[in-house]
């Protein structure tokens, strides 16, 4: 039996074809014309040589012709390579000689880069009317071609930096996997209106891409992060439900618009990357006054293992700060580094499997082996599970700070530090000390106009955390450095204090 | 990767170990509980020699102890066969030989059937103690076996006469991908209270069992179907779902009780077997209160293929007629008989595909070969899609009679029939019964100068097959419509009965 994430697209054509699929701007295609544009890039592609197995890459920011790629790509045998617009040149360029790109498709934002990239492919589709050229160009539509379970849909790059940037291979089944699982997870329908709000080349908003087409829902776009547009598209496009990040949260209900905005479509806001503070989720709550879910997972896993929803129910509850538990269709578990499953409440890796978890890290099968065992994906995420399942993340296995033979888990700390009044932003990290061996160190963003010591807020954190996990020094910063999915940069940060000798491993 | 039927259980141990997972009569296990004996009936039937593969067959009411066998079996790699208990003793000693079951599990209801059939297998659990004795005895509980996704979870028969009836060999991964299908098509959530009222054996019923438990509803049950228990049910545990036969619903609304009943819990009444009268529809929207959906599907696909769902908004569209669209996870088409796809409106045979369609048919690699042809399923259905998707089923399997929610297949009651001295030609068919929806009705020729009533067919019959197949009503002819072949036409006898007016069947 023959599965291609095709099928999410066929499905919606036949029972929704004359329902908007897509609505970008001034441009709205129906699904039938969604459909045929989609088939019609791929004859073009096939025209112009690309095969089956064939990698392409796409660096566009959001839009139709994005989610285009994501159904043409994977529904003639290709295999879609996203790549994130904030990396820089060298990086791309190793992406593309890794991954063997046949083609790369940039839009307008992109052009520079594109051409800058055009020696490393065989052909580059530049700028949107070239694409939109090569749609119209197409004399026969292509037939989604055969796949099997097993036959990759995208490799998706994690990292950044040349060394440690790998390409996970994610399968037809893992993403027809993940798009049920989240579909049940979030309950989407043929009512939803989703907007594309994040980055599309993240697996954070991807997750949720083929389960919306699967229902039927319709996809609308945000180009790229902006407050003050989110707020006009939910109203303008009557939005159900987004993904945001919770710097994006933030950004859109401290926006002067929020206050008069019409937020009254919304039925669901799905956040990842980090546990909401308690603070930003009430105002959130009274300001968008919908439900609020969160997810966590990892490209490997297609992404998503665990949801927390209806957040808006554990304002008190110390649930707040787990990542909920996992979802229908993957099972999680915590073990310790022996392999032997740890005891509830005990901390240790978190461990799981399922038919979403990756079939590997591209031409990387050492990589591969050391993350999965006996079909478990070893997440190098440390975290315990409560007696009814709920995962609480304390760090990741890297980032755990080891100070004066203790361990510290920066998670913890930084929700400590984070409760400070003066405190928006906040990262910790174990720095090098002579007497500890690692210093647990914070960084924060301080709110306009105020002032925080050292001293100060030492005596914050004392009243909440160990003695031992309190900060020995602190930074102050402008703003954080911040992936395109939202996730501090803790290895930027670490480079300003451990350089490049002696520094473990990122 | 292994997925296993049990880790539906599992996961409901894991998050909802402390609230119910069965209310059974004055018997009540949370789902820790449940999962524990679940794993000492495993565990016993190991110590008793049950090996993975083995064949275990239960012939049960409605009830926890059903339920149990619906984990433990799978859960230790050994595949269930449930029985229907309005089989007679050829029929179901037929099942078992076919099957080669070791062990039989019986109730007390059907204790003396359990003991006739004892030299067919290795060991007979017989009556509720015997089993509680066996669950109580075991000393280690068995973890679940590893399986692949391919290894048989269930042998489930359909038809019933030696020569018709064939075992669906379902796997795992074929009743993993319906329970994820089934959740999302019907919305299940751990907030549901399902109600088991149609018969447990009959997947039917048997489909929503692993999506109720996977997402942590609880289950309850009705151990033989009658209006006034139901209703009493209902409101008692708060059900919240259920599935019924249009029989059933017609039977349940038009009880004296149902006027007074508290139906409020109600979210979701699911009905197969037939679509359903728009008289009676609109009764139990009005007397029931809650949504309506139609389920169609077969054994060979897990069951569930298509829904229409929210039939209460649909008392006036001709879209009430149709089985509705197929399920996110199904593919369904409309074909003629040379393989190619039919035009919207046009009728031909239904064909599907998934991970929910069977491995084949037990030891009958013709009979599979003839059905499971590159991958889809060919159903022997006769219906056409219209332009939105939705499914009009215009014959059914075309021997196949429904009656009060019992696949009767007319061939075999033929032969029966047949098998009286006096009957020189038979032809048996569905004919409109208020009660059953269809009712068994046998159309035949004498030898000349003999006399056949009703009364003697049926006790001729009753020796032969099961009483719900036994004709219902008699027409004697001079001779049959025959085509040129030599056929029946069953067309033009049926028009005798269905006239041109709301019918669905030829």
């Amino acid at each position: 039996m023959s599965t291609n994430l095709w099928q999410t697209l066929r499905r919606a054509e036949s029972l929704f074809g004359d329902r908007p699929a897509v609505v970008d701007g001034g441009t709205r295609y129906t699904y039938r014309e969604f459909a045929h544009r989609c088939r019609s890039l791929s004859g073009a592609l096939q025209a112009d040589g690309v095969r089956a197995g064939d990698r392409v890459a796409v660096l566009m920011a959001n839009g139709h012709r994005y989610l285009e790629c994501y159904f043409a790509l994977p529904g003639m045998g290709a295999v879609m390579v996203p790549l994130n617009n904030r990396l820089a040149a060298p990086e791309h360029r190793y992406i593309l000689e890794d991954a063997g790109v046949h083609t790369l498709i940039v839009d307008e934002a992109n052009a520079d880069m594109g051409e800058a990239l055009a020696d490393c492919v065989q052909r580059v589709v530049l700028g949107s009317s070239a694409y939109d050229d090569l749609v119209a160009s197409a004399e026969t539509a292509a037939l989604p071609v055969a796949t099997q379970d097993d036959d990759l849909a995208g490799l998706f790059y994690t990292g950044g930096t040349t060394g440690a940037s790998k390409g996970v291979m994610l399968t037809h089944r893992n993403l027809v996997a993940n798009a049920l699982h989240i579909a049940l997870a979030l309950e989407y329908t043929s009512g939803d209106v989703y907007l594309h709000a994040a980055p599309m080349f993240h697996l954070a908003d991807g997750a949720s891409t083929y389960a919306v087409t699967w229902v039927g829902g319709c996809h609308t776009f945000l180009p790229a992060f902006d407050p003050a547009t989110a707020i006009d598209l939910l109203a303008q496009h009557r939005v159900t439900s987004l993904l945001l990040v919770p710097a994006m949260i933030s950004a859109v209900v401290n926006h002067p618009a929020a206050a008069t905005a019409d937020f009254s479509s919304l039925r669901l806001v799905f956040h990842g990357a980090a546990p909401i503070n308690t603070a930003l989720l009430r105002q959130a709550i009274d300001v968008m006054g919908c439900s609020f879910a969160q997810g966590y997972g990892m490209t490997e896993a297609s992404p998503l293992v665990t949801v927390l929803d209806h957040e808006e129910e554990l304002v008190d509850s110390p649930r707040l700060r787990s990542a909920g538990r996992e979802i229908v269709g993957v099972e999680v578990q915590v073990r310790s580094e022996d392999g032997s499953r740890v005891a509830t409440g005990e901390v240790g890796e978190v461990v799981l499997r399922g038919p979403n978890v990756m079939k590997g890290y591209w031409n990387k099968p050492e990589a591969t082996a050391e993350v999965l065992i006996d079909g478990w994906y070893w997440s190098r995420d440390l975290g315990y599970l409560d007696d009814e399942g709920f995962l609480f993340l304390v760090d990741r296995a890297k980032d755990m700070i080891i100070s004066g033979g203790e361990n510290v888990y920066s998670i913890e700390v930084e929700d400590a530090v984070a409760r400070h009044p003066a405190v928006v932003d906040v990262a910790v990290l174990g720095v090098p000390d002579d007497r500890w061996g690692e210093r647990v160190h914070a960084v924060v963003v301080l709110r306009e106009g105020t002032e925080l010591s050292l001293e100060e807020l030492r005596t914050h954190c004392k009243a909440l955390i160990a003695d031992f996990k309190c900060p020995h020094s602190l930074d102050v910063l402008a703003e954080l450095p911040r992936s395109g999915a939202g996730k501090v940069l803790k290895r930027d940060l670490r480079e300003r204090y451990w350089g490049d000798s002696d520094r473990r491993i990122n």
